[in-house]
């Protein structure tokens, strides 16, 4: 079938796009491949984006990893940069492309969609305002730090989820105050409720003011700038805001082409990353992709699955036989030097599905009491009726980035809560405590 | 049973002996239970020995654990310190005790041998000399600190594995000129080769001198002291030396009784840890014990083994039936900031049992490039034909740490290579790489 497919176009080159034009490469070599980016930039950095708010990353080229050429050599593909592509017709196989004021189609034999998120816009803080930002893209941080200064400034922070929370320390890391605001009555939606409150806790010690508005709060205007904000009944002046209320997948120009839509908005894809048209693919923040525990289709922005899903997309566009495996979402946290870890699906989740569980939780020590530099841990396991685990958070340093990859393997290869009990985990003073945390839980759970 | 059983003696108070007494009381509240000690102290810690002489642990006082007083309040446990068994009488079920000149005899229903293990002597390095120390005990390190200076000396470390090491990098982190003297080629014996260079590698660079001493060096004596050490042709000063050429199981009591002893000299027990007596148990460094990947019973003196073996042998004295699972060798070493870590079993332990295997190794960072405090992880798998993970070796930063345990957990669970392929292991910037080296390892080994 290979020498069938002699055009493959990828819509899309921050993610998913690039991992699929590497692997389609790499299957078909003859294949003629060419990645189209409504942006400037491809194969870039997205996670990595608030640390350059705290300089931890100098600029924003250190996370531009390819160019037109690099693709070109590496992976036989053409990128057009700042190319928009308007419609696809799927009868034709076409593409109806822009560039500025040119217009013009593409054939493709093989499609991938890999056209990721976009902004949940918050109408309160419109983006219109200058001094709101919204910051996903290398773009969108290159006008945040041509258009702020981030030290001694007041910044406030909407919205306490993942990347809220990461915007929010490190901004206070570089030596602004930080005002960071949620609906939710806690930070961290989605981790454990003790988890939860322990982010808060660790924010507000290092000077994050963290306020709860569960209505939208009072703007005062000055000219187009946000001025003030009414909080907690005070009017709090701030010099910038950056709303981090979600993202959803950009799945608009797949509906128009009438491609299956899932529930939560993204393109619905099989286990090979093939979308309702068996021409076209479809990888990452755009898709909907299915999860172990539960079997649901759920819109997982990561990297890595985007990654992931690239790959099979590409491979198997390029006429290869890959298959992606039901993830499990394991995703991880830094609150002002301290880390927060949640795998697996959420309690909300299990209610919502009426799925049975029973909880551990158990707090420890990182290393033997004696060891300096020890501190605490706690841990949480979400367990089936059948001793299988279904969820975990962990709290404490970077040891829980272990924690939480040994319950992700726990949880991929089937492994009982009774099974985790004589693991012969290491234990050494400077390292490892005598009896970690996922040993006290199952432990714990056995009584 | 349990009422048939009133007396438990337990021989040894330091690591296994109160863990079985902890068991022991909780599973026969009726029992009288009785723990000896030779030593001044129970309960107390060893492998934080090392950090006393960094001054990371402060005093040996905080190694100690537990008092006779505690013990009797908690475990309904009588314990008689600085008191010896000279010898059990199986037919009689007494033993032969000495305190002092006061000698008496003691009987027990159930016995539990946690006589731990001893130096081995290195006749060149005599313990007779005033500024040889050989230390495992709070009682030696004692000695050690009362008779030594660790400021601005040079001291002469014989022995490169484990507890070498860690005396040397200890020294070293408290400002001494540290040789490091051993008679293989590289230091961490057990370790992979190439994580024993990079051990030699991060010892040289830190200030530690490492010397390959195949042939016994010389030594010139000046009164009741070791002043010098001929070595690589220069006569090198020295103030102290510590001898850490390992340990051996001790056993004596149990060979004198007539105990099956095992071919590497420890008390052979079997899954409950009863020795080849019926009322008498063993636990800790002075038995071997079931290794899980081979079947072979090793001598394997770990505290977290000292500490599971005593429950089980506590237990099953009392009148409980648990088990001891066989074992997973999973050890963690830091070296001037960096870690290795060792899990399963080593090349050269394949290579003598004929056990075919393959391996794979790779180097990869820590974290995305663009972070700072990055670093590089080496890794390498010891694989089994059939792909299950039979060894690993890691050297990089604490991330090692939840590496050697997935694997340990791997092995445990008998997860081969080719399931270690998408393990959604978690990825954020300033914790994880956004691909870890266990999957780089898996995919590179499926290739």
């Amino acid at each position: 079938m290979k020498h069938l497919i002699k055009k493959i176009v990828i819509i899309g080159g921050r993610a998913a796009g690039p991992a699929a034009a590497a692997k389609a490469s790499r299957e078909n070599p003859d294949a003629e491949i060419t990645m189209i980016e409504a942006g400037k930039y491809i194969s870039t950095g997205t996670c990595e984006i608030p640390y350059l708010l705290s300089s931890e990353v100098k600029s924003p080229e250190e996370l531009v990893f390819g160019t037109p050429e690099s693709f070109l050599s590496h992976y036989n593909t053409k990128v057009l940069l700042e190319t928009k592509v308007v419609s696809i017709n799927r009868r034709l196989r076409t593409l109806q492309v822009e560039k500025g004021d040119v217009k013009y189609s593409l054939e493709y034999d093989r499609l991938v969609l890999a056209t990721g998120s976009k902004h949940r816009i918050d109408p309160l803080f419109s983006p219109a305002f200058k001094n709101v930002f919204y910051v996903k893209t290398i773009e969108e941080v290159e006008h945040l730090l041509l258009n702020s200064s981030r030290a001694g400034k007041t910044w406030c922070v909407v919205g306490a989820s993942f990347a809220g929370i990461e915007f929010a320390e490190s901004l206070n890391k570089a030596g602004n105050k930080v005002i960071l605001l949620d609906r939710e009555e806690l930070p961290g939606k989605g981790f454990a409720p003790e988890i939860r409150q322990l982010i808060k806790e660790t924010l507000t010690k290092n000077g994050v003011e963290f306020i709860h508005t569960p209505l939208d709060p009072r703007i005062i205007i000055d000219g187009d700038k946000i001025s003030k904000i009414k909080l907690d009944g005070f009017l709090k002046e701030i010099d910038n805001v950056i709303v981090a209320t979600g993202v959803v997948p950009n799945s608009e120009l797949a509906r128009l082409a009438g491609l299956e839509i899932g529930a939560n908005g993204g393109i619905r894809v099989d286990n090979k990353m093939k979308t309702s048209d068996p021409y076209i693919f479809a990888a990452g923040d755009c898709t909907e992709i299915k999860e172990r525990i539960t079997g649901r289709h759920i819109f997982l922005p990561q990297a890595t699955i985007a990654r992931d899903g690239g790959h099979v997309a590409g491979a198997n566009a390029a006429g290869g036989n890959e298959f992606m495996y039901p993830v499990i979402k394991n995703v991880a946290l830094r609150v002002c030097g301290s880390f927060a870890t949640r795998t697996g699906v959420c309690e909300s989740t299990l209610k919502s599905l009426n799925i049975p569980y029973k909880t551990v939780s158990a707090k420890t020590d990182a290393l033997v009491k004696v060891m300096p530099g020890t501190h605490k841990v706690f841990g949480k396991l979400l367990i089936a009726s059948d001793g299988k685990i279904m969820g975990a958070g962990f709290f404490g340093g970077t040891e829980v980035s272990g924690y939480a990859d040994i319950i992700a393997l726990a949880i991929k290869s089937g492994i009982k809560i009774q099974d985790l009990k004589n693991n012969c985990f290491n234990y050494t003073p400077t390292l490892s405590p005598f009896k970690n945390i996922i040993e006290i839980l199952a432990h714990k759970a056995a009584k």
